[in-house]
């Protein structure tokens, strides 16, 4: 393509409304354009990188026995109810665009497949001969984000690779859920990311099992939390660790306190002169369940803790059938105003006990949600300890369980792991923290949605069984982002090779010199011949001007047609290093050549 | 592939809801499924059909110079209603899904992007420098039909190419155009479809010209007239034409006559005696415009003609702006009803004169509509002809313009040109009727977005014009189901070999007679590696089902493993023609390779 002809405009300055340097760069390099909130135009450019990306996943999907489909955009509700997550995707914190259609019917825009999928093999699966089966599709998603931000990292329209697999048992579904764990980490190596897979929380999707592929990155959204002898890696939600040993408690023995003024951690130790591991600290949250239930919900968890929220909300979701509910629609920290409404005083806020109960509560008039407390497993062992005495302005202290207050059997891990504690595989290593962004998913689902919709299959002794499933999901179009986030300098973006729009560009200094145009244009049909994508900037500005464009676009590798021609030579710079060599003329194609294949082998 | 490891369910019986041959058979042979009204899931099979029609259709771009881009789906109302169009995509027969998302905004989703890509034009092209400038994506288009129907011919949810190019002025635009009009015909040529370019109606796209692209078949819903002198062809709603002559009148002088009981042409001609061709008849039309306006519409047109609505719409639509108005919304033959809210009396049916005016049909109320008189051409000419008497039961006949009734200066043509007529550029040629299915349709916009949204450039004298564009679509996966519905047979689809899913099938008659298997499986891993896509079908299942779905998904080449491996050789059958051959098997490869490529050359 030459320069000339291509819409091609890049910016001086960083757009206002950019966040983060990746989606600067796109924006002021002309890949992209905003249309609207959480929507842009993949201008050419983009589209290359994408189709690149797209590629490299369609080749390693394919390799793996994938049969690539195209589902519907267009989702009917009735399938979304069927599986049960209608409500949880429209409502409340739910982030599907769902409308009604001129023929009255309710319809939503895909966010993900799982039920347009199961459907499917409900109506065509029907014998374990035909098992298993993966179907995927690359294709534009849609989330109806309130705050769309950063790019096309967390946009309105995004393109995914999003594959299903079938299988009659666990073991067929955990074959080729370590297939794609060995796809995954190919499509990100062979695309020249850095990346690291994570042992991740399945969210909304569900399932048993998932594992998240981070591009490492400081603007990540995501925390990871891994040990450096390689052995475990796992996202800041799900991550697991020991936490530091807690100090011998200064109380021996059990003791009511004034400790006025004293409703945070801090104030206490600092009142009390302990280590807030002496402390169980009593959290309030308030659940909303999708059957108009409530819950308050009194967690204790050792005082130097905090609570994780997304263990503390599949804990939740664990026990939504208790209460007749399917899942929760909301988790929140009861204000006064909440509190107003179902108790019959107030609660003393900061010195909680840890054993209230649903009467300790209950207003006369009855209508206080239900109570459940959930003790966290730091606090199972300490001794001596101090917590809430139920009164305002007054602590117990040298407390010990089943002495003054009672431990409940059941346990949960519901504590947010943090840099600095001992992993569990071996309390040698200390859990270290990097920033990631989040590319690719991959869940093992079980039979969750094909019982929740009746997708069965006949098995060899003739008995209807629910099908296997697993689900596989890669962000296109985020990949290509995060490898600009991760990879650019002051002058622009530094694409991999593997997925940069172009291989080269040629920049010929001044196209009013016939001896530099002929050599350009005699290169840049040699190499595009030899399979060497390459841009012509044939356009009638300075040659500042498109060096500094040709860096700004981060293409590879960059021919300039100048003074060197004297010699016979031009020079070629690379991007990434900036070194800058001079070729003989009739070398740069094998030169070239070599060093794009060198780059995506 | 291997059909024992694909998702592949053939159905022996035509799905109840399909009504057209294409769609019955994309169905049964497991290249679709159903998921909702309208909305269909692409199964492996149909995703490589797409996947080659888009290389074709890209390939065809691409050799113009157009730039592959990706546009959002997701469209904000706001450049809708920049352009104007918001109200007609979204309101009384609009067919665009619109709707409210979770920031309170309206948004849409794209049936088309005239205003997204005037956006980007707008915002990123300042200078004829740029130009000229053409975009294309390749992407699922969404319609809010009403009643989706025929599969993928009119689907809710269906993959276009669409294209829009940017120039300076109309010579340049007429060039892209005319290289538009050379690579739809290259792109269906190569696609293997019987098509005709078509003169054509632009629409609610508007712009002065356009060209659609129709592959003929049997069950197309759009009608072509053309001669056969191959000089002329239009889309019925467009086509023009010289009707046939009108008799001479059998009444030689003025008189009003009682005709009882003759509201229709047929009725008078009988009671009267005369032709339909001596007759002017009178129809009423109400047009409804987006500024809440309405107009009384009456037509006179000679006896034997029908109004081409078409052409009536887009009459009116020139007149949207002496009304205050800028779109119609619906044009609709008034009733009872309608005429007693803004008639004093009912209008005579079936006797209205020619000449009635707004003050004659106003109530007292004088709610009445606008009133308007159009002339088709076909009454200029006659001679004492008979038409209403504005009383019912009577007609005048004998009656001659501008002696008994006035003829105004303006006539307009807006009658239906019908096989038959004689054609315009030479009466000695007679339109003649096809079927067809548009899949292409090419426009030029001329300034309509530009000027509308501002996009404007600045030409080489330094003065700041709109830019003139084109627009250029191609249904992707109405071309690929309108090839099934232009070849099939009574045991299924005939693919051309140039966008069929596969090449070859190599169908083993015993999967357990290791001879077979083996050979089977060498020439599959050969036919491949030559690039032959060839299936292998390994599935345990009698000879006779494999033959029977072979046939069914209308894969060009069979190949059979069987009896006549004994003499070194396997049987191949073309499935086109059904003609049987048997080939040695060392030169299957060779033969197979030679009629792929002697087929998609």
């Amino acid at each position: 393509m030459r320069l000339s002809q291509m819409l091609f405009v890049t910016l001086r300055d960083d757009p206002a409304d950019a966040e983060i340097p990746s989606h600067k760069l796109l924006l002021r390099a002309g890949y992209i354009r905003r249309i609207g909130a959480g929507i842009y135009a993949y201008l050419p450019l983009m589209w290359r990188v994408l189709q690149k990306v797209s590629q490299i996943v369609r080749e390693e999907m394919n390799a793996t026995g994938a049969q690539e489909c195209l589902l519907p955009q267009l989702q009917p509700a009735e399938l979304w109810k069927e599986s049960g997550r209608w409500d949880t995707y429209t409502k409340a914190e739910g982030i599907m665009f769902a409308f009604t259609d001129r023929r009255e019917q309710q319809v939503a825009l895909g966010p993900t497949h799982e039920e347009v999928i199961t459907y499917v093999a409900r109506d065509m699966i029907k014998s374990y001969r035909q098992l298993p089966q993966h179907l995927y599709q690359i294709q534009t998603k849609f989330r109806d984000e309130i705050r769309p931000r950063f790019g096309l990292m967390r946009g309105r329209e995004f393109i995914m690779k999003d594959g299903y697999s079938f299988h009659t048992d666990e073991e067929s579904l955990k074959k080729t859920y370590q297939d794609m764990y060995q796809a995954y980490s190919n499509i990100l190596r062979r695309s020249g990311l850095k990346f690291r897979p994570v042992e991740a929380d399945s969210g909304a999707i569900g399932g048993s099992g998932s594992t998240e592929f981070m591009v490492l990155a400081d603007a990540g959204e995501d925390e990871v939390l891994y040990t450096e002898d390689g052995k475990y890696a796992a996202n800041v939600e799900k991550a697991i660790s020991l936490p530091i040993d807690a100090e011998i408690s200064p109380f021996t023995s059990y003791e009511k306190r004034e400790t006025p003024g004293t409703e945070t951690i801090e104030k206490v130790c600092k009142f009390l002169k302990c280590s807030p591991t002496n402390i169980v600290k009593n959290v309030l949250y308030q659940a909303a369940y999708d059957n108009g239930m409530t819950v308050l919900v009194l967690i204790n968890i050792r005082g130097d803790q905090e609570v994780n929220e997304v263990k503390l909300i599949n804990e939740l979701t664990k026990l939504a059938s208790q209460y007749g509910a399917k899942t929760i629609l909301s988790l929140t920290i009861p204000d006064a105003e909440a509190q107003s409404k179902w108790a019959a005083k107030a609660l003393p806020l900061g010195y909680i006990a840890p054993d209230i109960t649903n009467d300790s509560i209950k207003s006369d008039k009855a209508i206080a949600p239900e109570f459940l407390r959930l003790v966290d497993r730091t606090v199972v062992d300490l001794k001596n300890f101090v917590t809430g005495a139920n009164e305002s302005g007054y602590h117990v202290v040298g407390v010990n369980w089943d002495e003054q207050i009672k431990l409940p059997e059941l346990t949960v891990d519901i504590r947010k792991a943090r840099p600095g504690d001992r992993a569990v595989h071996d309390p040698q290593q200390m859990l270290k923290s990097a920033r990631g962004i989040e590319v690719g998913h991959i869940f093992q689902l079980g039979t969750k949605y094909s019982i929740a919709m009746g997708a069965t299959y006949t098995n060899e002794q003739g008995e209807e069984k629910p099908l296997v499933m697993g689900c596989y999901g890669v962000g296109v179009s985020r990949l290509a982002q995060s490898a600009v986030e991760q990879s650019y300098d002051k002058d622009g973006i530094i694409f991999p090779v593997a997925i940069a729009p172009y291989h080269a560009i040629i920049s010929v200094p001044n196209i009013n010199d016939a001896q530099q145009m002929e050599a350009a244009e005699k290169l840049y049909l040699e190499l595009n011949q030899a399979g060497v994508e390459t841009l012509l900037d044939d356009r009638n500005e300075r040659a500042g001007v498109k060096f500094k464009d040709a860096d700004l676009i981060g293409i590879p590798f960059r021919i300039v047609t100048g003074k060197a021609l004297a010699n016979g030579k031009v020079e070629v710079v690379k991007r990434a290093t900036k070194e800058a060599q001079e070729i003989p003329i009739g070398e740069v194609v094998t030169t070239l050549t070599n060093w794009v294949q060198e780059a995506i082998k």
